[in-house]
């Protein structure tokens, strides 16, 4: 995309000195994501330091025709974030905690505060703000609500969008919705949130969220041995039938996942070690501890003499609890200094993990037998994190030559079992083309219609999610 | 609205002879609402008994620029589901449970389907459906969508469209969008079924609905009495301090709500009788009966402590915990039993309740000092619903005459506190002029493009909403 000079002046004097830069090394370090894969290219960053001048820049951007990425933490993982040559507007000076009501439970936020920042606030108010993922240090606001995050306590809290009361967003004209209402219930025409949340910044930008907050809680956590897929599924079911909704995590964690974690980061311990395929992270939160850990102990009684858990270790300290967490947080780094992976973010219904999980290892081990395959992830909402990998050091070099092949067979799986292809990642340029061809036409349609309705000149982060020409 | 000779001849033929009404009764009967106070008109009633008649049928309208409205139980409160010229389109036809899947905790239901039969194949599923209201035998599965309908569990478990997976929707040009899916997780673009829901039928025609399913609980309910709002609103904080989020409903009742409830029904029993002002109805729900009735003991001890309670009443069986239901459940006929209501249905944030309630009710003494003022519902959820009652053997009925001047008021005051004019009931015809002087004019603007990109000729359920002209 060409940037005329009169655009680049008025944008400079509009965003002042410390509102852009135009240096290679600053425009690099945006136009490469997290995973370093693949490579965009942008001419110009904008920095802007308030909502008033994201909306200036975009009125701008509107009036010549420039098209613009938004970009949190960059820690997006289906090349939505990326610029591929759009100016890239960083959220990154925008980070400030407006307001915290724990009365009403809600908190105002900028979108470029990294989660981390609206967990340790509403800690500070004697209050939890849910969403936990591993990239939460880095990940912003305004990209896990554009992105729609998931993480680990979907099960019980919802996915990002679920916790948002309101948005202030940055319309493709340059107009400011304020939308960042902090009532619960507020039924005055569409929901305009969910528009923009998980829109992924091609109809607007959003700057600022209220979101929603809860009682603290405190949790039992346990590292259960299973020995198949089939008894994790079951050992979700026999959980909640003793827990109800209080069990909060149920992450699966295949035993050659830890292995990897090992080699990898030599200090990480395994809590339990067993010759069992599979460990399960279970969380349980109430408001009182003894309660959580009397239903955990129950429930896990009952798993034993049910014969569908081996072995179980309840954290007896936050510590102990963290330890678990260590090793399901480290696996997505592990893959990556292990060598090739070919990852997928993929969902079933909960029923249909264990026939899924059985018949595409067949699928890729026959295509590619050395493969080491790790599927770990939020068995409680149906989402595996799928990867066939190789080792760097391995003789020949054969899975990177594959990786259509074994997504083709991953994909096919996932929808032949009822499932989605984009669980919680999202859509960006990665699966566009991809979801247009799976998702019904009439929902494509009416994607495309929105799109165009709202962002009619086509400036917001072009071509994610939908292609429109 | 005149419609043609060929598009009856036509649509009669698509329906059917089970399928459509043109006789007087019929069509007077759709045109009147729950409430009766205002009187719409209809030339044609279908009685679709499939998604594809549906589909059909609102292909012929596209055709032929025949304008429709949808109603599923015409419980509404805001002038949307009554038809004003357009054909009406009932689902009364559309009641089956398609599929129920207790392993996924998921349920696939028709549109026409009242509440109570979602809530009934939930149960003997051993699972909960937890959306909850007075209309619940009536009030149908689309029309709840369609309205985001609240009711008293929101506190918990949310509001309706936080209770859905998935949809079906017969789009304005007659296609079927077939979003059944029951994945929890499914981020493949914009999230279309929350364009849908709460759209008042004004973007498509929601056909059928996959509801998220919970595990069942155990319930400790209590009756409290206090001696003022400030109280009751510090109360729902102690309780949350105590309970976490497994308080589930937290209603406040007026004394003068029960006078009236009792003076016109009067087998219904005060459980408790004091001299206090206000009564709250607080249920606390886990998987355990045990502990939930040890927590909502510990909070009530503390609030006596505190000050915050005066008198409190634990149910004992089911039974007792149902006439406590009742009463609450019993306000809104009773005021019709009673004489005129000038109703509404705002929201404050929660801790601006106490003031919100102070200032109305002297605005409205000042200017009525004779009108019985019933504000009771949602503490949790800042929702109150606020009438101005004046009993029908009064000798100077006056309040009619100021009902425009009440309604003012109140909206104002609403809007004053950091409100909403619309907590729950949504926005409709009775709504839609005065929503569009009070929200931010982008917002408005959105909504129109999005109204106007989905259904460009303007035939779903016209007006409502957003006028569009």
């Amino acid at each position: 995309m060409d940037i005329s000079a009169d655009f680049l002046t008025e944008a400079k004097a509009l965003l002042g000195d410390k509102g852009w830069r135009m240096d290679a090394e600053s425009l690099e370090e945006v136009a490469t994501p997290w995973r370093g894969t693949y490579l965009g290219h942008t001419p110009f960053l904008a920095l802007p330091a308030s909502t008033k001048e994201v909306a200036a820049l975009v009125k701008l951007c509107s009036k010549h025709r420039v098209a613009i990425t938004p970009q949190g933490g960059n820690t997006g993982l289906v090349d939505a974030g990326t610029p591929h040559g759009e100016i890239t507007l960083s959220m990154r000076r925008m980070q400030q905690v407006r307001e915290i009501d724990p009365f009403n439970n809600s908190l105002i936020i900028e979108a470029g505060a990294p989660l981390v920042t609206a967990q340790t606030a509403a800690e500070e108010a004697n209050r939890l703000f849910p969403l936990s993922l591993g990239s939460e240090g880095t990940a912003t606001i305004g990209g896990l609500i554009s992105t729609n995050a998931g993480g680990v306590a979907v099960l019980r809290y919802g996915m990002m969008r679920d916790l948002i009361l309101g948005l202030e967003v940055v319309l493709p004209n340059g107009e400011i919705w304020d939308g960042l209402s902090g009532l619960r219930k507020n039924n005055t025409g569409y929901d305009l949130k969910h528009v923009f949340a998980g829109a992924e910044g091609t109809l607007g930008i959003i700057t600022a969220a209220t979101l929603k907050l809860f009682p603290q809680v405190a949790r039992a956590s346990a590292w259960i041995s299973c020995k198949s897929a089939r008894d994790v599924v079951e050992l979700l079911a026999l959980t909640r039938d003793h827990a109800g909704d209080t069990v909060t995590s149920f992450e699966i964690i295949p035993a050659n996942a830890i292995d990897m974690v090992r080699s990898e980061m030599p200090n990480v311990r395994d809590p339990n070690p067993s010759d069992l395929r599979w460990r399960v992270l279970c969380e349980i939160s109430m408001a009182r501890e003894s309660h959580a850990r009397e239903v955990m102990e129950t429930a896990l009684q009952a798993a034993f003499e049910a014969g569908l858990a081996e072995d179980a270790l309840i954290a007896e300290t936050l510590t102990q609890a963290q330890s678990f967490w260590t090793i399901r947080e480290s696996i997505p780094l592990s893959k990556r200094a292990y060598g090739t992976a070919i990852n997928h973010d993929v969902a079933v219904p909960v029923s249909q993990i264990p026939a899924f999980l059985e018949v595409t290892e067949k699928a890729i081990l026959d295509l590619s037998p050395n493969a080491e395959i790790i599927a770990f992830g939020h068995v409680g909402d149906g989402n595996l994190h799928y990867s066939a990998c190789e080792p760097s050091d391995a003789t020949t070099q054969v899975l990177s030559n594959q990786a259509d092949h074994i997504t083709e067979i991953v994909h096919t799986q996932a929808m032949a079992f009822g499932g989605s292809i984009s669980a919680e990642h999202g859509v960006g340029r990665l699966k566009r083309d991809e979801l247009e061809d799976l998702r019904p036409a009439a929902a494509t349609a009416t994607m495309k219609a929105i799109k165009q309705a709202l962002d009619p000149n086509g400036i917001m982060n072009p071509n994610r999610v939908v292609r429109v020409d």
